[in-house]
């Protein structure tokens, strides 16, 4: 049976909402999970609920890491914390994946450091699922790596399409670079040179796409380094609460157009639903020897529960050993 | 009486959108326009519409610079394109300001050629004027420059302070810094200490900001650098559309919400005026010794109108000499 390890302390409800997520997940899917973090807290949010089966263990940790603190400081200083000892156990192979919704940085520091890089790869990535106007797109990277190489954004790409293929079940998913302009010539010294590498690579690569291209669905892997794709991320999250907050503030000054928003509400809430991030759960941290999804510091247990469903599958379908194959094949290929 | 140049060759829609500009601000505001590019295709378009006044001149430029050509090439190459003559009318002095919805690449190459930079400024930026939830918000740079240093980022804040301060009319503006977290340590080694210089600065910084708070309105000036504010800015214009799209596809498919969405028509349009691009028309080159506006490719005839009323004002108001001041006074004072 699948065993996936959850941070039980990260999060900004957490323990309570991400107890509830793994309450959820244990009586729909059929793994088994392991809840790390303070014993004796998560035991007295877990008496909350009645789960169906034995599936949840809790494992202690003694220490937690906070949203504000300083990543890699944190991860040195607390070998005992909640998503230290998620990474441990899955580096000890007691559980096949992690979940966290905690301290993003710590989350990618503690995988570097207790799990380490696939061969062959040099920086993580991390890989958001979104909606656009054509299914589900992939942006990588959204904020682990703020100053990639151009090879870095190379294996991004080559880690996304593999990720879109396996988990996403697209049919030779498409590569775009993240860029400010369609021609060639655009960017930077490393927008300029990932786009060499990619147009050399044998990938199905459609060149530079730009920041409107996240909703158009032109490609299905937009790739980009760590500091634009966590800018452009939050920028998406803040658009939705924007037009929400606009639109409220111009029907409560005309009752007409209240009572007709009242008859739009059932399109209102489909589009909700189409674009809501909870649907994915979290973002695989690709590139880590070994299965690490992260989740949304402000994450719901529905979020969660689905979280623990993609680690559970990124696990299954042996993600990893696909991408290590790939990047292995590659290097034994002559270049064109 | 303010005059100005406005390259006729310049846009998606030129010379027909721009033509149409031309003449609605000349009926409306009491300035002289210099139209640049063909002779005889503008003739001809102005020919279509009746001008009250004698206030629009044409003057003769045998090339353009299409959207899509390599800006410095074509610059140093196409000496005789719309836009170079331009911003040499400026630099001669026969006009106070320059208007182009033309290629942005060139209309930057030709302003360093042609006009140089202000004392003490090393690179232009372009600072582009948003609806945000606390009204008119400035972001700098857009485009301009997408590998700044520290020091350019902090002149980028210091023009941005007195454009708002001088043309948006806000009182002490407040400066963010774009970053992927509100902690001092975030981002690149670039946004690290380009944080500590405007920490040091007088200016009125808040910090780093993130993607939301384009909408938020925590500041009234976000500095980035023009990679990412590029990004951002075609994010922001692909969203209206994609949320329209949404929308629209949802409604179709209920006709109760159809009758609703109808009823909520004046909200809808107002958002839609209050979020749009045409009001402020254009975006000013800051940093640049003169003033140049640059206008969206897709600008509307009522965009262009706003930024020859945008470009006029700039001249009027000498938001360059009060910028040449303040870096001047800055170099003065000892650091604190």
């Amino acid at each position: 049976m699948t065993r996936i390890a959850i941070d039980g302390m990260g999060g900004d409800s957490a323990p309570q909402v991400i107890v509830d997520g793994v309450v959820q997940a244990a009586n729909l899917f059929d793994y088994e999970m392991m809840l790390v973090g303070d014993e004796t807290r998560l035991k007295r949010e877990l008496n909350n609920y009645k789960v169906t089966g034995g599936r949840i263990f809790v494992h202690h940790a003694s220490e937690v890491v906070s949203m504000g603190e300083s990543p890699v400081q944190a991860v040195k200083r607390k070998k005992d914390s909640s998503v230290n000892v998620c990474t441990e156990l899955l580096k000890r192979k007691e559980v096949d994946a992690v979940v966290t919704a905690g301290n993003t940085g710590a989350a990618v520091a503690s995988s570097m450091l207790n799990l380490g890089l696939l061969p062959g790869i040099k920086r993580p990535g991390i890989a958001i699922a979104y909606p656009s106007a054509h299914g589900i797109s992939l942006a990588i990277d959204v904020g682990a790596n703020v100053d990639p190489t151009a090879e870095h954004l190379l294996h991004y790409a080559i880690m996304a399409e593999i990720y879109s293929r396996f988990v996403l079940k697209k049919r030779n998913p498409s590569i775009g670079l993240l860029n400010i302009g369609e021609e060639e010539g655009k960017g930077t010294e490393v927008t300029k040179e990932a786009h060499k590498l990619l147009r050399e690579s044998n990938l199905n690569f459609v060149g530079n796409v730009e920041g409107r291209d996240f909703f158009t669905g032109k490609c299905d892997c937009i790739v980009t380094d760590g500091f634009v794709g966590n800018v452009v991320l939050k920028i998406i999250e803040g658009v939705v609460d924007v037009v929400g907050t606009l639109f409220k503030r111009e029907i409560d000054k005309n009752p007409i157009a209240k009572f007709g928003a009242l008859l739009c509400k059932p399109a209102l809430d489909a589009i909700q639903r189409d674009t809501n991030y909870e649907e994915a759960g979290g973002a695989p941290l690709l590139g880590i020897n070994g299965v690490v999804i992260i989740s949304h510091g402000g994450s719901t247990a529905m979020a969660i529960r689905n979280a623990i469903r993609l680690a559970a599958t990124s696990a299954e379908l042996k993600v990893n050993d696909q991408i290590v194959n790939e990047i292995q094949q590659r290097e034994k290929e002559p270049k064109n």
